[in-house]
């Protein structure tokens, strides 16, 4: 009897098109995860997004993997009461340490996606037998899950990565097109470990805004993969084949964050490229 | 009756000779205030220490006042449990956001100190009539709190600060000494906020390590403050003055940390002088 319930709830559950008028959920440890908001809400209009940066203990970079986990689930709830279609994790540190886990909690009740596997799904092909290279926060990084999945798929693809903690903050304090982005980065990207790749994967939500010049630092030679792109149009193709695009809907988006700061506020313009109202969500409390 | 019984408490309270054994508490938002505490552990050390780390929600620099103080609240009923005789906030964003909270919080059950308030009490004699900077969080210098209590002085000294968030995360990344430092605080150093000062307050607990660069780039010509030591001065001093100080103590001392990584237990390195074994206490479940 329990399992037949069970299954119903799951045959209902299969994203049928009534489904395409819910949110997409979106959430990050603060407001770099809106560059992946932007590209989304670019891309797809009419979507109603809501969007949680857990501010309150941003950055996730440097935190332990359990502590991350116990975040993402408890984010998830809240985007699950929203009964959001899906529920995007657009951070590489979450993806890293708690993607897994949030799938299996999530279940059918939505779609569980993450910044990881669209970017690898992507280079799969043009990069064959290829060197990448990967710059991301310590947690992206030191869990090897880039190299894992790359491995996985068979393609002789080599990876190299480097831990680049000061990047995300140095973007927050406005400085990028700068001495100081030119030193830091020029520290970073000459490191011997990103010797000889043929393009760079930017793993960290708030890299999109080092775009160019790290092109420059480059001088052409090495692709420069802009994530929140790639991810963007991985989620259009999800909702397209599912029947889950919105056509009709409003555009609505909601921004809610676990600590407000007039700070976080301004910097949203940086991220998102107009400035957003945030509103005080105390998840923690 | 119940008046009375409070009365009692108080005055059993009120520092004996007994307490000369019990703990300092030191708390911070995460491992830059082990300057404090070595600073501390050198001039006392036969004192009892316990360190608290608060790395869940590290860095405090950018969070709002409120939850700054709600974490504080809750690290003090750690460390009063402890029976810490005193307790330090080894955190100028947390000292500028939730002192007087934790003073009328502890009440007579210990000794509340903070960062601040010896760096003022020290400049008061030596620069009246003259101009002091001040580089720190924004939590730091958007709280106002030195320029205030600078004024009460009534000693003519002038303030101009600066926030300078990206300082924290580039000493915790190891960059000091280098070409991204220079780069640094040469942008933060120049600003015209910070034009014909007599000395410099480093006002965050992780600057002390950049002090030597910061004397080179003003060849001299200004006065840089190690807040860690005058702040030790100052513990000590209070304690001798009430008998409190610890003689025949092991100078025992425990790290605790509310995230545990090893990334964190290897920064210990930096700031107190040796690696520290870090004990995970997870306040916050």
């Amino acid at each position: 009897m329990h399992l037949r319930i069970s299954q119903v709830a799951r045959t209902k559950k299969k994203f049928n098109m009534a489904d395409a008028g819910a949110p997409i959920g979106i959430f990050d440890s603060g407001i770099g995860g809106m560059t992946v908001a932007r590209a989304l809400a670019d891309l797809l209009p009419y979507e109603n997004m809501i969007y949680f940066g857990d501010t309150a203990h941003l950055p996730y970079g440097d935190k332990s993997t359990a502590a991350i986990q116990a975040y993402c689930i408890k984010i998830c709830n809240m985007l699950l009461q929203q009964d959001c279609k899906l529920i995007l994790i657009a951070c590489n540190s979450a993806s890293a340490a708690a993607f897994d886990l949030v799938r299996e909690y999530i279940g059918t009740r939505a779609k569980a996606m993450n910044v990881i596997d669209p970017v690898v799904e992507y280079i799969k092909e043009p990069y064959a037998n290829k060197t990448i290279g990967l710059i991301g926060t310590r947690q992206t990084v030191q869990s090897n899950v880039y190299k894992k999945k790359i491995d996985l798929l068979g393609k002789g693809i080599t990876l190299k990565s480097l831990a680049t903690p000061l990047l995300a903050p140095m973007i927050e304090e406005g400085f990028f097109d700068n001495s100081v982005s030119i030193s830091v980065l020029g520290q970073y990207l000459s490191d011997p470990e990103l010797t000889d790749i043929d393009a760079l994967i930017l793993g960290c939500t708030h890299y999109p805004l080092l775009k160019p010049e790290i092109e420059n630092y480059y001088e052409g030679k090495v692709r420069v993969l802009d994530t929140s792109e790639i991810v963007a149009n991985s989620v259009k193709a999800w909702l397209e084949q599912h029947y889950l695009i919105n056509r009709s809907g409003t555009g609505a988006r909601e921004f809610f964050v676990s600590d407000f700061t007039t700070s976080f506020e301004s910097s949203t313009k940086i991220f998102f490229g107009s400035k957003i109202r945030l509103q005080h969500y105390p998840l923690w409390d």
